[in-house]
């Protein structure tokens, strides 16, 4: 298809009149055509309206029907393949092989929450039967279930041009739920974006759906997503970013008349603690899987090892040393933006000045290769200076981390109750290890949404009992996920219905099952 | 036992020092001994670091050790049911039938959460198991459970001064997750909470609990209260009362440099839609229904009626009639504080001076009886004037409410579609009426937590399926439930846990599901 450089509002295309941009390509430095057009105001304000009106009936859709939408959805994601190989390259700099993984994963997300509530269970029904001859006052037939909770704002991902995107997790939680979607589009990949909102945009014309359960908002700045926060007829944002971004989006939803619930994956640090049995045991396959998680995709996953604690052993001193072999044959991988290249330069030199942490090694440098490069970095410290200064446990987004050596054990258990929320926290260990601090695992269930066992926190695996989230900073809300089965409660909330006649009930809470669902009656489980 | 005063800190009272204040008689309006001492600074940290300390091994304890500790609650509170009576009376002016059921309700909570952690389900176990030929990467094992979030404060409500205070649905919810409790005493009943407080901290002993697990703190004002939800150590916090109450601790959490979930239910006006068809049937029955609703506990429910909807009808005039002759004939009811009568009597002079709305009827007024007594107010407007005016939607907490005579039923809709979030919304109605008004049910959907058909709101049933929420500015979090076995999802969040050895998962992750609980296993509900 052509590339319009418009906004979708509902059916419509966006007007002129807006700040115009377009999108770097990493791997050369140069612009890519179209020219992007930011929405206007009245567009805001148009794409929120149109979403509550189609959010009346959408909202009603049955879960089979959500799921023909979602897996439409899908196949056209399937059928645009090549060209998204084209264009997500040359917005991002990531290669096939890169990119095709992310469109299967995109595609598996959708037929994922398809499945889901297509089967219906997750509406958590609940039944409590009535009893008219209680007394002293009579007993009420209690009937509840989640419903879906309106126009959600989903924030598409600098990192994530597909999965984490337009037709990415958030969005696809959300319309199962029963959600229009209004996509504030991240200016990085503007083409990706419009290909795959064409898709999404034809997928709801096939299916029938009301205009406005879907827009796709595109915006040089942050003014756009800011006016979508704003918005009294948006009830939820999901965002994955910058905490600085999520940050402003919180307080902005806080700020509101009737604040509205902001789920932000605002990345982590994701401490690794390594201990002595496993150092001796394999430290040079530890060396190996930390090498490849920290520069897997230039580093610029949010679940990317920054932090690596090591004990006093000389175990810990060859497996450091293997690492910065290691790093020091790192090549200068192309990075996402200028931006992002810019900040992870300007942090890693800023970390390099410090007096009380050592560059041990840098990779290769770019020298006259093209692009926006970024060069791999290892920092180590010590463990006191990691107490005395909190800014070490910040998130440096690219190929970086940082080596921590604790001069005993409960240094390293004085550092983990320090350490404030992240998306993960790993432990590499044996199981005499896992005995030996048992405290520290107990420590870290405090500190994160994922505890990982002799493994690397990259690689978010799509299932029921994934938890990404953890603890803020991590997230906004770390009661929530972003990834998994139980990312759709986001976008949901209980409904009770007392003594309601069978008609108007919903199907999910009908006497005799209809769908043949789970569902709590009187407190026991079953689907009769 | 005598009453000493004084904060319970862990184990330990609290010092000298602090403002002191007493309880008021409302049936009487004397001063009830003794006098209370609000909380010192130091006293608030020393709480919450206890509280934190206890949680380290509180968090671990089992269901069955939970459910033992918050039974021995329950029957401490029924071995002091006679002192609650005279107690709570003299406090409140509650009478005894009403103690006796709300302390009844009071155990019945405890018990039932006890059950609820004792069978153990509640956790949403998930297991996928993983694969470790899965190409091209191994399919990691993941299994994930709700875990408790960390030390909860809980602020007592004035209106119910045992079933949403010390030992309270938040409290046994809390306690039931695994959490520590603080409790921020309401000021208008410190010797009930001070009685309630001395059966948790003696259970806790008991039951052999670290010191820290339960905290009860006293205060004249509002700063212990705000310095709690101002702690670093503290990770939730639980709410009635009043919006303004509620939206000043949501504010202060939003503004914490690590902000935390405030749950607060903060009451609301529940609308009724009183339909042609049901006043034609039953008018007269109706009536009588709304007269109870609105004037029990002298109108100090959450869930009190205050918003009225009638059709252009004859028999909605004759409705009228019917409940302005109750609402005359009603004595004065004894408020709970001085501040809630002269907040009630405020706003009932404010709204009688309001040109578009009419006082239609005063009940008794109190003349020369002894208390702090509210007259009941019927008031009066039409369909335009209620839409025009949005400061009538406000809840008027007392024995008030509001007529509202629509010209016509796209007006009535006009106006459910104009509503904020409620705790409730009411319709009565035939199933003629229903389908005459369907898309009034469906509007309703979306702005209150409870849908109740040909009921009243007041009473709140404790059970799996209820929905004691709303959206925003019935309560904070439009996701969440305060009654109900949901209720303790707000004080847990999901954590998982990847290809850990089975010694360290927790009972209800580990293989061969040795307690029994249902867990979602790749995706299939089972026991085994």
């Amino acid at each position: 298809m052509d590339l319009r450089g418009r906004s979708y509002i509902g059916w419509a295309n966006g007007a002129d009149g807006g700040k115009e941009f377009r999108a770097v390509n990493p791997a050369t430095n140069a612009a890519v055509e179209p020219a992007y057009t930011s929405a206007l105001p009245g567009e805001v304000d148009s794409a929120a309206r149109l979403a509550a009106q189609a959010f009346t009936s959408y909202s009603k859709f049955s879960g089979k029907e959500k799921a023909v939408f979602l897996r439409v959805i899908a196949e056209g994601l399937e059928g645009i393949a090549d060209a998204l190989v084209v264009r997500v390259n040359l917005e991002t700099g990531l290669l096939e092989a890169r990119i095709r993984s992310e469109a299967a994963r995109t595609v598996f997300q959708l037929r994922f929450f398809a499945d889901l509530v297509e089967e219906g269970s997750w509406v958590r029904a609940r039944l409590d039967r009535g009893d008219p001859a209680r007394k002293p006052a009579p007993k009420p037939d209690l009937r509840s279930m989640w419903r879906p909770l309106g126009p959600v704002v989903v924030f598409g991902a600098s990192n994530f041009p597909l999965a984490y995107s337009v037709a990415g997790g958030d969005t696809a939680s959300a319309f199962a739920a029963g959600n229009p979607v209004i996509v504030k589009a991240h200016p990085a990949h503007p083409g990706t974006s419009e290909l795959v909102g064409d898709v999404i945009r034809s997928a709801a014309r096939e299916c029938k759906l009301p205009e406005g359960v879907f827009s796709l908002l595109f915006d040089a700045g942050t003014e756009v997503g800011a006016a979508l926060v704003r918005h009294p007829l948006v009830r939820a944002v999901g965002f994955t970013g910058s905490q600085r971004g999520g940050r402003a989006l919180m307080d902005i939803a806080a700020a509101r008349p009737e604040p509205i619930p902001v789920f932000a994956e605002m990345g982590s640090t994701n401490p690794v603690f390594l201990l002595p049995g496993a150092l001796t045991a394999r430290g040079e396959l530890i060396a190996e899987g930390m090498h490849g998680s920290v520069t897997l995709g230039a580093g610029q996953f949010c679940t990317k090892p920054g932090l690596v604690f090591l004990p006093p052993t000389a175990e810990a001193k060859v497996f450091s040393q293997s690492l910065a072999r290691r790093m020091a044959e790192s090549q200068a991988p192309v990075m996402l933006t200028p931006q992002i290249r810019a900040s992870y330069s300007g942090q890693v030199a800023s970390r390099a000045r410090q007096s009380s942490v050592t560059l041990t090694v840098e990779g290769k440098s770019a020298g006259s290769e093209p692009g926006v490069r970024g060069t791999p970095a290892l920092f180590t410290t010590g463990g006191r200076e990691f107490i005395a200064q909190p800014e070490l446990s910040a998130e440096v987004f690219g190929p970086a981390t940082l080596l921590v050596r604790c001069s005993r054990k409960e240094e390293m258990l004085e550092i983990a109750r320090s350490l404030h929320g992240h998306l993960t926290a790993s432990v590499h260990g044996t199981e005499e290890d896992l005995r030996e601090y048992r405290e520290l695992i107990e420590i870290l269930e405090q500190k994160a949404g994922r505890l990982v066992f002799n493994g690397f926190p990259t690689g978010v695996e799509v299932g029921h009992a994934m938890v990404h989230g953890g603890p803020y900073p991590a997230t906004s809300d770390g009661q929530s996920t972003s990834v998994g089965s139980q990312a759709i409660y986001r976008f949901a909330r209980p409904v009770c219905f007392q003594n309601f006649p069978p008609e108007f009930l919903p199907e999910e809470l009908k006497d005799g099952n209809p769908l043949g669902i789970w569902r709590l009656m009187d407190g026991a489980l079953g689907r009769d």
